[in-house]
């Protein structure tokens, strides 16, 4: 018996994603942690699973993050030392390019400017400039990352990105390793997050970071909280090294409602919602792994869980 | 002596220009109102030109408007009958795309309900939906309103447009003339204004037209103030018809500091600042018209006077 087992804690997506394995995998059985069946799974789809969770398990065989990332298994310890994969839907790349063109155009044009001086009722053209005089960094060049630098060149602006090995990306101007993380840096106007949460990357948007970017620069984080120095934003806006930022990641989601950064001058704040993969996207991608864990075939989307994406 | 005399009562514009004519287009004479040597002009390039200037030019023979609209010309009932001509900049559509996809994907993806949200410190994911599902209306399809149309559909939503005559386009459904407006509003979620300003388009943005709009569709008004009912986008707006509306151009501008529109709820005020012809393709495409004038060949982007645009 194929049998997949859902761990979260949120309720809503354990619903949502019966439905679609229901709808898109009707050949599994999917069961929650709670159900006897469990420890029939051999694969656990999880986002956020419950420390110790998936050490209770005694056939598992894969551990499947639902998202893109997989740092969230990262916090139980007690995590066996099996496959680990990710879901990468086309759909994602599309939520995301979305998500950060409009972040783009929001500070190459001035809309931020612009939503201020309303509150104001003051009329002042903000200064305009061509794309191509615009300079932006994508920090990750991976399936999100890659997707995104590219659609910024389709659209004329002067893209950089950053990976940890070498890339070829059309219209993209690319730097590799932490070495070349400076020059990549110097001189950005807007900086976009899209590194997976490592050790190697935690807490890598702060004052090293900031200096290298231009005056006024704006910060784009769609990776995740733990990539945010908190201390370090406030100081570099409030000296006006970051004219302002867009956050739509953190350490604890939801944002608690009495956290600073909600009215932190500035700060505009989105609820994680710049891209998910679909649930059935994910039902079919975890079915097509289950099929490949029977067969013997290669996992799709496997991480490396040494380097931690 | 080639002559071309600037009429504007923007006096930072008309000093902009003169740079642009000495820098782009030194073969050309280019005065003042003021000066004795307007009497020789030929052409003249005009924004919102002082009523009574263009009569006072005894060898006039084109009148030159230096923005893509002729509209502005209007308010001149002396205004003699000869050719009138506008600018046509490619980058005058890159900047329109830019404003254009800013704005269509705020309303698309809920940016404008997370803007509001940050206020209450409140964390609600809005509703996601593929663009392919959300439907998009473009009234006029001419150098802008058919790039715009176009870009839309390459980013994957749901475009129709509406001109006076048929056109094709690349993966826009496309309506024409006044019986087919209703068909082409009928359910759009969002819809947006790059008409010119004739005596048939004035007061089109009203309540005949919100009607046919799905309920709490959002309206984005890039052409002419003139084009908007502002009593009757204040009662969408209050009973939910209209979710938002994003305006970029106003009767009177500067918009004065105590219009009730600053603060109207669901209202965004940019200052018109969605595209704008780089002032040296101004001086070039004029510089081109006197040439074509000089040379007896026909003139670039002629308006018809009688349709108003
Ligand atoms: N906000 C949201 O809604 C949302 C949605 C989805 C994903 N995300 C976030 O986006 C992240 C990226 O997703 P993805 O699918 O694009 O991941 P991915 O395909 O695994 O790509 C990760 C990229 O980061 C680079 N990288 C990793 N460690 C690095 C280091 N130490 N130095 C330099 N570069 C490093 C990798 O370099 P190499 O190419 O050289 O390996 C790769 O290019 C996810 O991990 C998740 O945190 C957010
Ligand atoms: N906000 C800004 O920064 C900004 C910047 C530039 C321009 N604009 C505004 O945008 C307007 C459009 O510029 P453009 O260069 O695209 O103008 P255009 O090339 O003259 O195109 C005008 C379009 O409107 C259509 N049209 C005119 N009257 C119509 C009617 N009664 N019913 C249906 N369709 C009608 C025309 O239909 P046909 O194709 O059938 O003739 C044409 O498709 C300008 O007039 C100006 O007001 C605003």
């Amino acid at each position: 018996m194929n049998t997949v087992v859902l761990l979260s804690r949120d309720s809503l997506l354990l619903k949502q994603l019966q439905a679609a394995f229901a709808r898109s995998a009707p050949q599994l059985t999917t069961v929650l942690a709670d159900d006897p069946l469990a420890k029939n799974a051999q694969i656990a789809a999880c986002w956020f699973p419950l420390p110790g969770s998936l050490a209770a398990l005694p056939n598992l065989q894969v551990i499947h993050s639902v998202a893109a990332g997989i740092d969230h298994l990262e916090h139980d310890p007690s995590c066996p030392d099996l496959p680990v994969c990710r879901v990468v839907d086309p759909g994602h790349r599309q939520g995301m390019t979305e998500y950060v063109r409009w972040a783009v155009i929001h500070y190459h044009r001035g809309f931020d400017q612009v939503l201020e001086q309303q509150r104001q009722q003051h009329w002042e053209r903000p200064l305009q400039r061509a794309a191509g005089q615009f300079k932006v960094g994508v920090m990750g060049l991976g399936s999100l990352g890659s997707a995104i630098a590219q659609d910024l060149a389709s659209a004329g602006y002067d893209v950089r990105g950053w990976a940890r090995r070498g890339k070829d990306l059309n219209g993209v101007q690319t730097f590799a390793g932490a070495e070349q993380l400076n020059p990549f840096l110097d001189g950005l106007e807007l900086l976009i997050n899209l590194l997976p949460l490592t050790s190697e990357t935690r807490g890598i948007l702060g004052n090293k970071t900031f200096e290298h970017l231009a005056n006024g620069a704006a910060l784009i984080n769609c990776g995740r909280g733990g990539h945010l120095n908190i201390d370090d934003l406030e100081h570099a806006l409030k000296r006006g090294k970051l004219r302002g930022a867009l956050l739509d990641v953190f350490e604890q989601e939801p944002l608690p409602a009495d956290h600073p950064l909600w009215s932190m001058p500035g700060v505009t704040i989105t609820p994680h919602m710049a891209s998910a993969a679909s649930h059935d996207c994910i039902a079919e991608q975890i079915a097509e792994n289950f099929r490949r864990l029977n067969a013997d075939e290669p996992l799709l989307n496997c991480a490396d869980r040494t380097l931690g994406y």
